[in-house]
């Protein structure tokens, strides 16, 4: 069995049943052992080390802030609350939080792989939920000003009421499998000899199967067989849920799709398990990092020979 | 086999590549095979009869009409291409499009059914891609007009230049099985005796099997084991994603979250298979309709006994 992708494994319980009543959310910003995640510009704040971990704040150390943050209810763990703070705005935060010297602003694509497992999951939620908040201000119905409710849950509309859900948008991502090769793709702009598994967001009025054969044959030309789910991955890049497949091609003639691709292949089982093993210079080839599900996916596909 | 559930089966290519060229785009709106399905308050205008089917208008009966309507494009199929126009604004709108007596704008949820197969998947696709347009006229992140881009693809922010794409919600539907009986509840307001599937929209920062997970247990205290999943379903109320699965319960004591369902009990799979093969009064219970992916995976959870 691969080694589990980064991102699930959350031990928060989101307390969907309490975050309905505002008094009680009230009574855990006052609380002393509640914990604050700080992101700023969606950074998000680590203790610097050898093992690195969140930098979690306390309420002392968020009432000494400028009073504007917004907080978002992540959940309960083990009788304690923890939110996440977006303090966006703080000119300089690491000094305003007393952190200087100890804890760091860092991007969570670079730091998630050095967390602790069930950091990085709570890192993600917290992403993709500040995030939303940030770019959800206006109601996209009426144009009115929206604001948090049931603890960040959700938004409503000041002007027309609306009801406005964080969104969670669904990818199909496959490995396209024909005997002993497998189709990888390039966008321009990634490093030199990068691949990894073609991808695209599902759209209305289809299956993940149908998403699957679409994407593949808009991308790279080559038509679809079989498509089977194997596991999923939220991605916190946005706000997606990678939902990982195999398909089997039915032949290898690639049309590629320049305005999507810089370049798609067959890559033969041996190389790609040469790049897996960390030969990238005999390869010839570097994939994406265990983190990722498309890294899990080529795994299972080696694990399967 | 189970007979298949409604919405997917699209004959339409969405013609991704191409629809990026907007000269393209108003060439086909100006063809005289072009064909438009009218939606009406979210209504479709459906040919009245003993079979009836999508009442296809054309750019004669367009341009008859105040030219205020927004036309997505649906896609190509066998050179023709298929849009979607919104016309809500019409006060008679079937006298408008001169079909009083011949068709009429129907609810898509009671006509689907009834339509042929790939049909109802072109109005699944309609009604939600209409829907977004409708309801995200105003930017999100900065209260901007926003205008719609290739053919209906996503929608651009006037004042910010943001890029909005449609929403696809990702709803995690489970049948919980726990030896000869399965877990269905039931909502308030809900026709007497209607159970269903347990469902809940998948969040940021967790699995598909997470989500399966966590929405059971609030609804219904019942923890569960392995997932497994089935098949997935495009839903246009508003624009779900339905991803069905296998569950399997570890127990089988209820506690019931009043807020989200008014009942939950386990059912023995022979008054399930009554009520699935029509005896409803028999079996003190009545399912979801075949369309519904609830109807599947109950179907295929009797068809694996």
């Amino acid at each position: 069995m691969p080694d589990p992708i980064l991102f699930p494994g959350s031990p928060l319980d989101r307390a969907d049943h309490q975050r309905r009543d505002s008094a009680w959310i009230d009574e855990l910003l006052q609380r002393d052992d509640t914990r604050f995640v700080a992101l700023w510009r969606l950074r998000v704040l680590v203790v610097q080390g050898s093992e690195p971990c969140i930098a979690w704040a306390t309420k002392v150390v968020c009432e000494s802030m400028n009073r504007d943050v917004k907080e978002v209810l992540l959940g309960l763990w083990d009788g304690v609350a923890y939110f996440a703070v977006d303090i966006s705005e703080l000119k300089n935060p690491e000094e305003v939080l007393g952190a200087t010297g100890v804890a760091k602003f860092e991007d969570v694509r670079a730091v998630a792989q050095r967390l602790p497992y069930e950091q990085a999951a709570i890192i993600a939620h917290a992403r993709s939920r500040v995030d939303w908040h940030a770019r959800h201000v206006y109601c996209p119905a009426c144009g009115g000003k929206t604001t948090p409710r049931g603890g960040g849950a959700n938004r409503v509309c000041q002007s027309c009421d609306a009801e406005h859900f964080p969104r969670t948008d669904p990818v199909a991502i496959a490995v396209v499998s024909l005997g002993d090769r497998c189709l990888l793709g390039r966008q321009r702009g990634w490093p030199a000899r990068l691949y990894s598994a073609l991808a695209g967001f599902i759209e209305s009025g289809e299956t993940l199967e149908e998403a699957v054969r679409r994407e593949i044959a808009e991308e790279s030309g080559i038509p679809i067989g079989e498509v089977r789910y194997l596991a999923s991955q939220p991605w916190p890049f946005a706000s997606s849920l990678m939902i990982g497949c195999r398909a089997e091609a039915l032949d290898d003639k690639i049309k590629l799709d320049t305005f999507e691709l810089e370049d798609a292949a067959f890559f033969e089982r041996d190389r790609v398990r040469q790049a897996l093993e960390g030969d990238t210079e005999g390869a010839n080839l570097i994939l994406p990092p265990p983190m990722a599900i498309a890294n899990f996916l080529l795994r299972s596909w080696i694990a399967e020979e």
